[in-house]
């Protein structure tokens, strides 16, 4: 199967999330429109990205929330799952790690990354916290395959090189600070500041 | 002036964050295609927006990068800044308090609420923590408009009503519970299970 595009993905991503929300409520069948509700979309893109996986509903009842479910998890998730590296340690990477602990998801953190003496050799919701100078060692033992950058944006670009180097092909980048990436590695940003900048200018009086 | 698409205001929001960037790093004048590739996109996409905004650079120097930068922030800037809560001071609370602290922005976060009682009455990075009781009360004094919310899950429908009800016009969701809002509010939501899930999808070996 061709790859799919970027934002069909990040929406199969979001109706599973609610299908699994709807799921336990003990809702069995849903509508495409319920579900375009739910996510402040048209009911006529989440009836396209169900078509391009290959997947209806019926007229009467709607798709079958398991089905849908089940149908999205083997097309977004990997067989046998995927590692995650966490690079910072400080608040914003143990809410990631916190966040993910005890989740049932296809995604594991199994390491985390800090230069901070008083953090390394520690354990946070039951991961274990290494020196930067072990990342390529660990990563390539682990064989984590992604990577989730919440260092100071001055350290972004060094930690970055060093995760390529070191194999990584997918880096989350939490820092405000744009990185640049070989086209075989992919990259995902988010900055805080840009979320909330968009937000004040449309709260904003006229 | 007529309200600037979302995606602009994104990319605004993006074009100063990597201008200031330049800026400190002594480069006076910048070429669209140097902020495209900085960020990204396409050239083409970077003019597009900047002529949206009625500014123009020249043929020869590109743009000035002091002067786009202030054309921004007199867009996406209110006169007087606005004024942010973040609701639930667990790691990514803080994280997001300990960012914003000391930052030269026109936002600024002036309050967090949070039902524990060990971090009620306290201060973090400079940021008094309320409890949840005070949140109509603390919006109304301070003039509160965006808020962020950073609370487990399950607790998100009830916070968002209780800002809303207290006159917030913003919300930036990180909870990947999707929210309900009136039309005159406006509302971003970040989760990122969908952002390590649109990587995991990429990376995965076909």
């Amino acid at each position: 199967m061709k790859k799919l595009p970027d934002k069909t993905v990040e929406r199969l991503s979001q109706y599973r999330r609610t299908l699994l929300i709807a799921l336990s409520n003990g809702k069995h069948h849903i509508f495409s429109h319920e579900l375009a509700a739910m996510l402040h979309i048209t009911s006529v893109q989440v009836r396209r990205d169900i078509m391009l996986i290959g997947y209806s509903g019926t007229l009467r009842q709607g798709y079958d929330v398991k089905e849908l479910t089940d149908i999205i998890g083997k097309i977004i998730d990997s067989k046998d799952g995927q590692k995650v590296a966490v690079i910072g340690i400080g608040n914003l990477g143990r809410a990631i790690i916190g966040y993910f602990s005890g989740k049932r998801t296809k995604l594991s953190i199994v390491a985390g990354f800090d230069l901070n003496p008083d953090k390394i050799d520690r354990v946070y919701a039951g991961v274990w916290c290494y020196h930067f100078d072990r990342m390529a060692d660990i990563i390539q033992k682990e064989n984590i395959s992604i990577a989730v950058i919440t260092v100071p944006a001055s350290e972004a670009t060094a930690v970055a090189d060093k995760l390529i180097l070191a194999g990584i092909k997918g880096i989350l980048n939490f820092t405000p600070r744009p990185l640049n990436v070989p086209s075989n590695v992919y990259l995902e940003e988010y900055d805080i500041i840009t979320s909330l900048e968009k937000l004040a200018y449309f709260v904003k009086k006229v």
